[in-house]
């Protein structure tokens, strides 16, 4: 399967559809019956590959819940993506992302509780995935403040990094899995009075 | 140990000394050997009461951990109320009282972690414990914005009730037992960032 390149990071398309195939295996797998109690021997089993197989695209379980996590993270970054480019001027911007933010978790949390359970996980041990989507919504939401501090919806005089920390700490129980559970209460609520602070905090 | 009054909640000091004996024995025996494992039986024993006593003033565990619990969070909200008193002007009594609610929050997470798990426990099963302090927490909050409003140092444009209900949401992870176990990375900047962005948002 390797290539004869001499780096090791380097692989072909086939290995890649390799692993993509036991990543769709192992989703579909923990989605059902959990990501904590399965072993890597129980996920081959169910799976169809063997356990040896596995460890050859994969060096732990982890490293298998790490890709879930990552692809989940990455379609809820898409959705939040995806409401603010929809959205007009930089205020409805900043509402859709509060909005599709803690509808994108509120649904991985109801409609795929097991698939919610990696990501949680991932955000007590703090993987990569987690940090990487973080920085990720961090670099949306500091877009979307730069823009409306060139079109004078927002204030410019508080320095940049400050705002755009101060939102994020705002928003933190929304966007992390962790905390998104025990923010459910006021999930129907919360992005609208949230987003109404935050644009007060905003104005010029 | 009963009244001759007809009323059941009516209670002689007696009685009330005995239930505070109760409840300081059993603050000590949980902070040493934690909440969720000990049983009557097993708190009985260690304090030196029999189990039928402890029956006779406390229906449950769950009751004296209630009572703890209530304790734990009266003087968490003592030390709030303490602070805001302290600070001159309605925006220092904003800052104080994120500053004094994470540092007493962290203080019980850190220094006692078995009474901070009644606590987290509370949250999880909203006792009434909890749900009386955050109410209380929203009435000293509301009384800061009004002041504030009063002094002309906060925005009078957006209804009161919105405005607290908001700030009220900024506070919940600093607030919460079960959130703020997870917000300790953010704890040290977390205060100074969001009050800043709470007074951008009442400025006038």
């Amino acid at each position: 399967m390797k290539t004869s390149t001499p780096s090791t990071t380097t692989r072909g398309p086939a290995e890649h559809d390799l692993r993509d195939q036991i990543v769709a295996a192992a989703t579909e797998h923990f989605s059902r019956y959990g990501y904590g109690k399965t072993t890597v021997s129980d996920l081959a089993k169910a799976v169809g590959f063997s356990k040896a197989y596995i460890y050859k695209f994969f060096e732990s379980k982890q490293a298998i819940g790490e890709m879930i996590c990552s692809n989940c993270l990455f379609s809820i970054e898409s959705e939040i993506r995806t409401a603010v480019n929809r959205a007009g001027t930089p205020p409805e911007k900043l509402r859709a992302m509060f909005r599709a933010m803690t509808e994108a978790g509120m649904a991985l949390f109801y409609d795929d509780r097991n698939l919610y359970e990696i990501a949680a996980t991932s955000a007590t041990e703090k993987w990569p995935s987690v940090l990487v989507y973080e920085q990720k919504i961090l670099q949306l939401l500091r877009d979307v403040v730069q823009e409306g501090r060139q079109t004078g919806d927002f204030e410019r005089k508080t320095p940049l990094d400050e705002v755009v920390m101060s939102i994020c700490l705002v928003m933190h129980p929304y966007l992390n899995p962790l905390l998104l559970q025990h923010s459910m209460n006021y999930s129907d609520q919360a992005p609208t009075h949230l987003s109404n602070l935050v644009l007060r905090s905003l104005s010029p």
